[in-house]
């Protein structure tokens, strides 16, 4: 029996090369169990006709296949699928009846309902897509990440690439973190003080099960990054969010019965904040006074291209109190899921076995890609190069936003890659946002930044990261031009940049 | 001033091409603030000459360093440190001071101190490894995962490759999963009630915090996968081992109060024994009349050499009371850290919402390569070339066991890649191992598979998924021999092979 050539469809959408899709086309129609034993395929020449392709498109696939035991080449008659070809299940699913479990009551503890807002998708359809957080193909060097992981995927590397590590981390990325980042934020560790991590978060979700439980108190920046609260929440520890100011947290506003401090003192997050010097060595002297311990996120302290940064908190540390967390998501791509933290032996102990228990350890093979990554000097180009556009979209910005008679809230003196803003007085920026977006303009409301119940309205946060400096004047235009279509805004530009009321 | 051409040095085993080790080389002396900004590098033909490589591998590293801007080229007359190239830290770390922080009292939850034992990393070095759960490179097919990688490097797989997924997953392997894999064992699933994972364990760890708290009684079986044991006591839920038999987990000996059973009804880890269909049917009334959830682990079932595997318990699931879970560990590789759970929509939204705020996804490339390789039919090759070598393997292994006289306690009725060993009555296993170590032999001693403070000592694993079938007779030669010297082993071999006692 042969298989009628008109079963055969190319999805023009497909993502691969044309001979991928023929290939995948036909091992799925054997695996589903629509091909079978013995049966034979068209010839490589009406095939090819039929899908518009060239026949050695076809014949290339078919050769992969038999390669792969799918399908066997018998002489010049042709290609039929093989006997050795995989079996499809004998059994059918059976259909699904109703669940008779009562989830209500069987679902012990609840993640879901927390304030982390869903981030579209498809934000790359957005022509102004004011997105934080997201990489920009026109500044991640691609071809090197590429040739760096071809290396990694060498057979030198096949023990990084395919191993169990259980509880351990690839020595080349620890090694160069040790010797050559970490030194850049002043801060000199051993590789026992040094767990690599899937991203900043998960290093923050680490350190407060470690160092939290139900009775003891965390202090939070209020507004925060909204998935650290998150997960404090579920840590279900008691919680006090600290109003920040100008220049990030107050120290004298941490409650005494403090245990755990978490902090962003290099660019306060959301409102981009740097901590001066001074109040860097109040907290660590207030943290002193409640035996409290202090964790640094330290998130993006690469895009510093105003100013050199200054040093991490972790570098003023002499009792071992700091733990400082580390990420490679803004500086190579989030979807990397890399981070870092640094921290004394015993915390770093408990840290790793819990990693290891949870999810033993992050995939070798990103491990080491970002390790060669680093160590061929890519990753410090890159830098230079992302700070320089990023600049660039900074002075863009900052044109327009004079030009249109916006508000900044809050710029990062250092540099960053967002801009906190404040809208006029009455504003709902989630509103705003919305309304935003049939105009093809993506921005981040501010309320889920904050914690309680009266959260104020009207900030937002504009990511340039992600946007051409050439779209940001009309993007920015156009969200003055919401603005003052916006109901119940007061024509007054707010008066005090950082104050949240 | 120049860069003096003795302060180079190759390091002979340093991974990676020799132009890329020059390169590494100098920017690592850049980076480190060894080399400053305007200082010449020695010509390519001294360096090439010192380093005794040649003069064109010199000149595409310093050809790469300029692109990179850590060099500059001045016509004829060389090569520079360039002024753009990065600039080291200027401020050199503090000597680290004793920490003042009590760590005692500062951990509030401790992890360590588990009963999973680390397993070597130098596993390789053992002449004759019968570890469990590692690639091994003679069936892994590197080539096409290369292949495959590389696809998903390219423009097209970009915002794969670096998105911030959030709480999503790439669609493209959910698909596959639900539309190939599962119906293989029986299961019928939406994209909704599947969740990419780290890996089975991280699957199970994400099962144990939805589903358990600390007044909720989970079962597990005795002996189990130590892991699964060291997460649930971290879980702090009420925890009962119940004793397996030869068929698994008898359902009879699971005491009311039960609120959720941890089974590996395909293959029990570690006795691989497999539970028979009625057993099955008879542990989901057990279930029902308890009220209680099953996680059922499959973390095995594509190495069923010997005959197909049966249906999953949650095939036979009508209530939606089993949560599946599977993994690409032991098919694919372990350093890939890809599994998946497959349960009812409301528990894999809280399931999905906890992975989001521990780790976010698993990263995007190594989704994405998962996904071509499986549905470009490369996987179901490969499966079955491992269960060819697999079942040489365990041949080989069954006919010197036979030979020596040894015991096999446990031996799946459909493969797996392990048996489940019994030395003499008085033998310590853990003894053994230390003492096989030194002949070049790996074994995995039986008791951290057990609970409580009573574990059987003379059990033990041999894996053979890494180890070559002409050296698994001689391994088990010098197993035998270890255990007639064995300090207090009796001559007799035990009498019942699944009686741990």
């Amino acid at each position: 029996m042969s298989i009628a050539v008109d079963t055969f469809f190319l999805n023009p959408d497909a993502p691969g090369t044309l001979q991928a899709q023929v290939q995948q086309m036909i091992a799925e129609g054997i695996l589903s169990g629509r091909f079978h034993t013995g049966e034979k395929l068209p010839s490589s020449r009406r095939l090819a006709a039929h899908l518009g392709v060239s026949r050695i498109t076809v014949t290339l696939a078919y050769t992969e296949l038999v390669a792969n035991d799918y399908l066997s080449a018998q002489g010049r008659s042709g290609y039929y699928v093989s006997e050795n070809a995989p079996v499809p299940p004998t059994y059918s699913p059976r259909p699904r009846a109703a669940d008779t479990v009562d989830w209500t009551r069987a679902i012990a503890q609840r993640f879901t309902g927390g304030d982390t807002p869903r981030k579209p998708g498809d934000w790359r359809d957005f022509r102004y897509p004011f997105i934080y957080g997201q990489a920009d193909p026109t500044l991640f060097d691609h071809a090197n990440w590429r040739q760096c992981a071809l290396r990694a995927l060498g057979q030198k590397d096949f023990a990084s690439l395919t191993d169990d590590y259980y509880d351990r981390d690839d020595p080349l990325l620890v090694e160069y973190i040790a010797r050559h980042t970490l030194p850049r934020r002043g801060i000199s560790a051993r590789p026992e003080e040094i767990l690599i991590t899937l991203g900043a978060q998960n290093a923050l979700w680490i350190a407060a099960r470690v160092l939290l439980n139900r009775r003891r108190r965390a202090v939070i920046e209020d507004p925060c990054y909204h998935a650290q609260r998150d997960l404090l929440t579920h840590a279900g520890c008691r919680l006090t969010p600290v109003r920040v100011d100008a220049d990030g947290l107050p120290p004298d506003a941490i409650p005494p019965g403090t245990d755990v401090i978490f902090t962003t003192p290099s660019h306060q997050c959301p409102t981009t904040a740097t901590m001066p010097l001074h109040r860097r060595h109040a907290l660590l002297e207030r943290a002193r006074e409640l035996d409290a311990l202090v964790v640094e996120d330290d998130y993006e302290f690469e895009m510093a291209f105003l100013a050199a940064p200054s040093p991490a908190l972790k570098s003023l540390d002499e009792d071992g109190r700091v733990i400082y967390v580390g990420s490679f998501s803004k500086s190579l791509f989030p979807g990397l899921r890399l981070g870092y933290m640094v921290g004394s032996e015993p915390f770093i102990r408990e840290a790793r076995a819990l990693r290891a228990t949870m999810l033993r350890h992050p995939p070798g093979h990103m491990q080491r890609t970002a390790a060669y990554f680093l160590s061929l000097g890519h990753y410090d180009s890159q830098i230079r190069r992302m700070g320089a556009a990023l600049h660039d979209r900074r002075r863009a910005a900052e044109a327009a936003i004079a030009e249109h008679g916006l508000t900044i809230a809050g710029r990062g003196v250092y540099g960053g890659s967002s801009l906190w803003m404040q809208a006029p007085e009455g504003t709902d920026s989630a509103e705003l946002a919305t309304r935003l977006q049939a105009d093809g303009v993506f921005i981040e409301p501010g309320a889920p930044f904050f914690a309680g119940p009266e959260r104020p309205a009207r900030f937002y946060r504009l990511g340039y990261s992600s946007i051409p400096t050439s779209r940001i004047g009309e993007g920015i235009a156009r969200i003055a031009a919401a603005l003052r279509d916006a109901p119940g805004a007061t024509d007054r530009p707010a008066p005090q940049a950082m104050q949240h009321s």
